[in-house]
């Protein structure tokens, strides 16, 4: 299954799939593309969610493994997601009903808030046990959003944390019953109302600047 | 009214006038000129306050639509205070009776610590809403003392803050019951006895560099 | 009494001394040659701690005061032996038992997390209080690890913090009672296992990179 999109009123929801979710260059591109249209219907905030038991898994180790010349690019297309999720001129929050491992981690953090369903799920940086380093511009990322205390909690150390915990170290803002990830993401969204585009994007890529200039360097 | 000056023993009292205590020139004027007293006068402590209901509106739309051409000089002059107020060497508290609006919250925090009334007014980054961008000097000074999950909600949403809530967030340090808001700030000041203005200086302009190079280049 | 390295199954314990532990050259010379065995026997985690009331009372000013000549010397080895424990490629917990003050809390800030006794000790940066500056780099240092509102509680005022007050601000992860800091440092570094030295000192010096490169300019 493929990124989907579709909408509760003004609001975009992008359903990222049932599956793992992982960055494959189809995926990216899909995303993107749905990206581009959010932004031209002028819908008042963006909600990624996905409708099995991963957010996303991050990575997709077997296609990179297989184009180990095209790395350099992949990583470009992996960080300019990053940084364009980050930077949206539209209100963002990811909603997820179950694990973000890794890059998809990040691409929940890109996103002004998060949501988390309770029972289910872990929020987790592997990277430390699976022996891959952080790039300076990923770690600009994670450290754009997260306090210290919470980064040598879940990056130096490589702990899953569930719904209640990972918003106990603010990884993600809320918790959420099951299934209603994406009520309660729509609930943040709501008193925000329509935002200039242009203002808004404007204030995150002033706020986020640093880590912005590193994931697209 | 203009911005009055008052001691409470040793702790100088700057109240910031009565109305919207706006940045007027003359106001800019007349708050530089007080603090110009106050570490002449060796004062242990500044608490800035005011008598009315706001603590300030923040920047004067009205005299600046008036005078477009001067806005460098103004944004200038703006920025040039709250570096002053940020690296202040002696101990600082803003103290507010009401509400703290753009330039205003800002201005609120560049002191070391702020107490906001419980029971009225608020605590707001109105930018997104009206369309005003924010400098990078300006994120900055806002980066340096807030976290990343107030920053997200309260600069990105443009959302007001009660007195309770903005405690919650750690846009202020505590609440005060209506009209006690002065005797807080004095209760946090106390402990803290007499600094030595070059060592407090220094540590403030060494811990705030990033924010003070930016707000005075 | 010089600092002492044992073993609790796979994990590091270094005692640093019965005494108040300042930073002399040797004390820094026996910590630095310790850390070297640490490393090259594959410790799964190393917990810093004492024998007395004083975790550290830091720099050792009597040394200095008689060595003037090598202040600039001495910072450099100093701030490097921070910058070692900030980075260091396996995971670091400080046990404190009693008094952590200036440059002894900053030790214990460069690690990864800081248990601390409940019922006896302060963790305090008292340089504000006794006119010592703080360099960039220290300030580096401390801002990589504590939140703004830390900062500002503990270093513009020079508060003294007992265990209970130093866990509320962040400037500690836990309390322990007496007695108990290894223990329960143990048991902090206990659910982490073993990791790879390589991708554990590569990720700390990439989230850190900007107090390391300052420490050891």
């Amino acid at each position: 299954m493929s990124p989907a999109l579709t909408y509760r009123d003004t609001v975009a929801v992008l359903d990222l799939g049932a599956v793992e979710n992982r960055f494959s260059p189809e995926f990216l591109a899909a995303v993107n593309a749905h990206l581009d249209t959010v932004l031209a219907d002028g819908a008042t905030g963006l909600i990624t969610t996905a409708s099995g038991k991963f957010y996303s898994n991050g990575l997709d180790l077997e296609w990179l493994g297989a184009h180990g010349e095209r790395a350099p690019w992949y990583v470009e297309q992996v960080q300019g997601l990053l940084a364009r999720v980050l930077t949206l001129p539209v209100p963002s929050v990811a909603a997820l009903p179950g694990h973000a491992f890794g890059a998809g981690a990040m691409l929940a953090l890109a996103h002004d808030q998060r949501v988390m369903r309770a029972d289910r799920g872990y929020f987790c940086f592997p990277e430390v046990d699976i022996r891959v380093p952080f790039t300076p511009a990923l770690a600009a990322l994670v450290q754009a959003k997260l306090s210290a205390e919470a980064i040598t909690a879940a990056v130096l150390t490589g702990r899953r944390f569930g719904g209640a915990e990972a918003h106990e170290y603010g990884l993600v803002d809320a918790t959420a019953a099951a299934g209603t990830e994406v009520e309660i993401a729509t609930a943040l969204l709501a008193p925000l109302g329509a935002k200039d585009q242009g203002t808004l994007g404007s204030i995150k890529s002033v706020f986020y600047a640093g880590a912005y200039t590193a994931l697209t360097a």
